[in-house]
């Protein structure tokens, strides 16, 4: 399978136009699934949670349409993370992925970072995995990525990969992805937006450097951390699926969750 | 607390000498906390588990004395790693906290490495943390680095440290120590050994390199990959007790363990 991660840029409630861009990135290079940043389309610095409702979207809104009619026409696979306007009228950090056959898996931020605590719901579907053309792909988003049971948990359901849409503001998170990698033995994918959002005098710089990182710790795609981009890369479920690291130790099956206080 | 990372060169068998070796090397520097390697006085590779017979310990054999009396001379606290014979007539791969007030705290490496699931038991403690001197300490071996699920045990069971004795073969450990210390929030101090052993023509090389890092993930040390020595710093439990990483997130009470897959 190929594996694009998206790298844009959007500004702040342009929805309209950030989806161009967006859209354009896409159709500049030919993989089997698309991964997309959190919040892709809208921009994430919110000055509160009414302005949270001006951007939130259901998930069959036109803006949302507009990918699921994009994956339908390149018969590939989209993930990317939106608010999330649900059906009991809570606002959730979500992504969304998307299939050409319809397809429609919403994962909600379990961690919430700093002030996304003040305006979303914290997320109630927990991790999961969804097998795709043979490929078991496992959803988190940004944050996540601290906790080392969110990436577990996607593992020991079976991830062949995890789309991890991220809008990374702190630089850690690419170096960790080596130990998330090796400790599970599968892909991750950490998408992240670039750009400087300003509003009410906060900063916030996003740092780029979308990686995905091999089972084996290699990193596959180092992207630049000032411009966006798609950056393509195949996987192998051969690679993720092997959990030997020697003759002796499978890093599953070595486990000893008795022992692990959860 | 100063903490002394001790990082020698054991030749397989030679116990006296081996004990002669780190006695000079603790000697040779001050602190409250010695950590030493894993296999500290015996070398580590076995050629069968009759060899391991000859070379294992009790906890009140003579060559565990030699420590405990340096410990009551030094006034000061020892932890090393030692091939435990125990009473159950089992040989457990084993670190042992020895205190000048007399606490003799033992733990049996929960997850064995490779052909030592041909010579060692199973370890059978679990993951346990000691307060001594206002400080808690918790203690794991080599592989279980491996598992993010171990230091994390630790971690919450309160651990300000993580006394990792080593015999690391890998260059990985290291640099994953970085994950395993932000995340937690809890200083973790990898202390290897250095040298190669061949045994019936398969051949072994330590990667030294023993790290302290902290609970922000500064390398407060990095010794050297080719030589043994002393290496000392600071701990503070003040920093690793702040598990805030901004005004709204604490690692540790944003987990959300119900989502957990254990």
């Amino acid at each position: 399978m190929k594996v694009a991660l998206v790298q844009n840029h959007p500004i702040f409630g342009m929805k309209e136009k950030n989806i161009d861009e967006l859209e354009k990135l896409i159709r500049s290079g030919s993989a089997d699934l698309y991964i997309l940043p959190e919040m892709a389309y809208t921009g994430y610095q919110l000055k509160n949670a009414d302005e949270l409702k001006t951007i939130a979207d259901t998930v069959d809104s036109p803006c949302i349409s507009r990918f699921t009619k994009l994956s339908e026409e390149l018969n590939a696979g989209i993930i990317l993370g939106f608010p999330e306007l649900s059906a009991d009228g809570k606002i959730y950090n979500s992504s969304i992925f998307i299939t050409p056959e319809g397809g429609r898996h919403v994962y909600r931020k379990t961690h919430l970072f700093y002030k996304e605590k003040l305006f979303f719901a914290p997320g109630n579907t927990g991790f999961d995995v969804y097998e795709w053309r043979g490929v078991k792909i496992g959803l988190a988003i940004c944050f996540d990525w601290y906790f080392s049971e969110s990436f577990r948990t996607l593992a020991l359901k079976g991830a062949d990969i995890i789309a991890h849409c991220s809008n990374l503001v702190m630089p850690y998170c690419q170096t960790v992805d080596f130990a998330r990698a090796i400790e599970n033995r599968t892909y991750i994918a950490t998408v992240n937006r670039i750009g400087t959002e300003e509003r009410d005098g906060e900063k916030l710089t996003f740092t780029g450097g979308s990686v995905l990182v091999s089972p084996k710790g290699e990193y596959l795609i180092k992207a630049p951390v000032e411009s966006t981009g798609i950056f393509i890369s195949e996987i192998n479920t051969a690679f993720s699926r092997n959990k030997s690291i020697n003759d002796l130790n499978d890093v599953m099956n070595d486990r000893r969750p008795f022992f692990y206080f959860k």
